[in-house]
């Protein structure tokens, strides 16, 4: 999507041909700077300090990563090794994993002689087909938000609720739970946007509401605490929410808090949808209850990022001094309580037999 | 309470026998700074800014607001001018107007010549009479404790979670949420408390962790999203809320997100107790989606106040330059999500009759 009128990815061949360029996220929405990776090292780092973020994107930056790797050593042992260390940086998103695999399966076969230039090219693939798909979720998500639409008075606006972010900043470019939005603001469709700021590391307050508003699509901040008193006064008509991992049975994780937001959709008859490209969903757990959640820093929770008045980003303690936190990063929604799954391939229940009638090859392998 | 072994209350007469000291919530838990509010100006400016919060302490400052404008003028006209202007520094919180419409009761037949001395007796008196409810709050509370304590192995600890600020900086003294947990941590129980951040203005974080860190009570922040994770993972054994206006069917205006958390409690079987005063119930209203909901400024949601590396208190930009913000303060929790009230006459269903049943004298005159 565009910043400034200049159309970027979140990530990308630097101009030597081999080392990778990403957007650094955790200087958004106070700075847009651009960081160099230049090594395995790099990429990880990249990972797990959250420069970058998102299920879709943490896989493509794994993926080069692997090929920064296989750079300067395309041993067995190396690209075993790799494998693992790329994926221990974070549990919970399964596109990670997912990406690492599709690598070394692509990989292993060959002769160490020609792994890295094979793996920058299969990097780039992912990349481009992580876009293709995007862009379907959107098509999909669009004909959602056109019924919608349809239903109100002319000129009326949609109004679609989101947590955290799962825009284009997640992912190479579009988005999962924006690329409908995006989508249905280019066709005119008045659509607004409420934007949870997502507490404890506000994507949605510092990313959701930077991409939107770089695209001028309406939209308003709120703390994660108002979603479900909209919800109550009629203000949500939607919400599109992305995910870090779908189990088979259809159960959902997703940012912490998510699962709350599912809880006043059900509990006000306002849709609830994730959407999701396959490479997200785990056809290897049968419960969400099984994955695993990411404990993160307390300082994230005790501490907080900001531009203070000259315009230097400064952090500050917010919190009473010497108390604890705890800071899980993820929650888990119940398919009970998810309207649909909005995919590159369509959408369906989110069930097993809704996966299966999507994906009916990998629901037969898991 | 105590800080640093020192009792306070959060609000008494100065030295002086006429100017009111209140504690500067506005400055926790950075600073612990006392204010003199000198005029009935003070006391508005006080409860407006938020340096006092908390229905029942507004209540308390309302009270002492309208002495200070009595000692200068006791006229009839300045009696209902300045109750009037009292009323309406804040919307939501129903002890306010409760407060005001009992001093004037007690003033009103008065000689004007009478009512400086008589309104600031009468204070004392609403102050006094605001620690006694608190008191029997926790009594009646801590048998819930104790009925949990007694399910778990010895030692085991029960976890409560909060959301925002009901301690004894919401009171006089006490508080109404926090007193069951302060008097089974005085007993023996070993509680430990979920703070709930509370966004955006992070009463949880700021002030409830400030006065159970003071008084020594095991407690962790959490952000605001992460209370139904808990809930899901058994981590927590029973909420207790506060509350701005309880109405006589049962339904509670609480600081935004209560609901979420009463429908996550509702989804996981825990308990969702809301402990409250007689005077935080509205007689006249029969509904909780009628009570006027405060809209504050959406630079509560914005910024963000905090400690410097060097100590000094700064206030920083959190979100997208540009981005709209919406900040409803309270949302209402129906009373189908309640498990019960706990009043200073015991504890009863969330119900018209359940009210009722403590109440027959005021349930009888709505």
């Amino acid at each position: 999507m565009n910043i400034d009128g200049r159309h970027y990815r979140t990530i990308w061949l630097g101009a030597d041909g081999w080392s990778v360029e990403v957007i650094d996220q955790t200087r958004l929405p106070h700075r847009f700077e651009t960081v160099t990776l230049r090594s395995v090292d790099d990429a990880a780092r990249a990972i797990l300090t959250m420069q970058v973020r998102g299920a879709p994107l943490i896989g493509a930056t794994a993926a080069y990563g692997l090929a920064l790797a296989m750079r300067t050593d395309p041993s067995d042992a190396s690209l075993e090794k790799n494998v693992a260390f790329l994926a221990s940086q974070r549990p919970t998103a399964v596109n990670l994993r997912w990406a690492l695999e599709d690598m070394r399966r692509v990989l292993a076969p060959l002769p160490p002689s020609s792994r890295a230039a094979v793996s920058y090219a299969r990097a780039v693939e992912l990349c481009d087909e992580d876009v293709e798909t995007c862009r379907r979720i959107g098509e999909h998500g669009l004909a959602l938000i056109h019924e919608i639409a349809a239903r109100k008075a002319p000129g009326e606006r949609v109004n679609i609720l989101t947590h955290c972010n799962a825009g284009w900043l997640a992912c190479v470019d579009w988005g999962t739970a924006t690329a409908p939005i995006y989508m249905a603001h280019d066709a005119g469709v008045p659509v607004h946007v409420w934007v949870d700021e997502t507490r404890p590391r506000n994507q949605g307050a510092s990313l959701t509401a930077f991409e939107l508003g770089a695209h001028r699509i309406p939209h308003t901040i709120i703390v994660d605490n108002a979603g479900g008193h909209y919800m109550q006064h009629g203000a949500v008509d939607l919400c599109i929410v992305g995910t870090d991992r779908v189990t088979r049975n259809g159960d959902v994780a997703n940012k912490i808090g998510t699962y709350l937001k599912a809880l006043a959709a059900r509990d006000n008859g306002v849709p609830f949808y994730v959407a999701l490209p396959h490479s997200t969903i785990d056809w290897r757990l049968d419960d969400g209850r099984k994955i695993e959640i990411e404990e993160r820093s307390a300082d994230e929770v005790l501490k907080m990022n900001g531009r203070l008045a000259d315009g230097v980003v400064a952090t500050v303690d917010i919190a009473a001094p010497g108390s604890p936190a705890a800071n899980p990063a993820f929650d888990v929604t119940p398919a009970r309580l998810v309207t649909g799954f909005i995919t590159e391939r369509g959408v369906c229940p989110a069930s097993e037999a809704g996966l299966a009638s999507l994906y009916p090859e990998a629901g037969q392998s898991g």
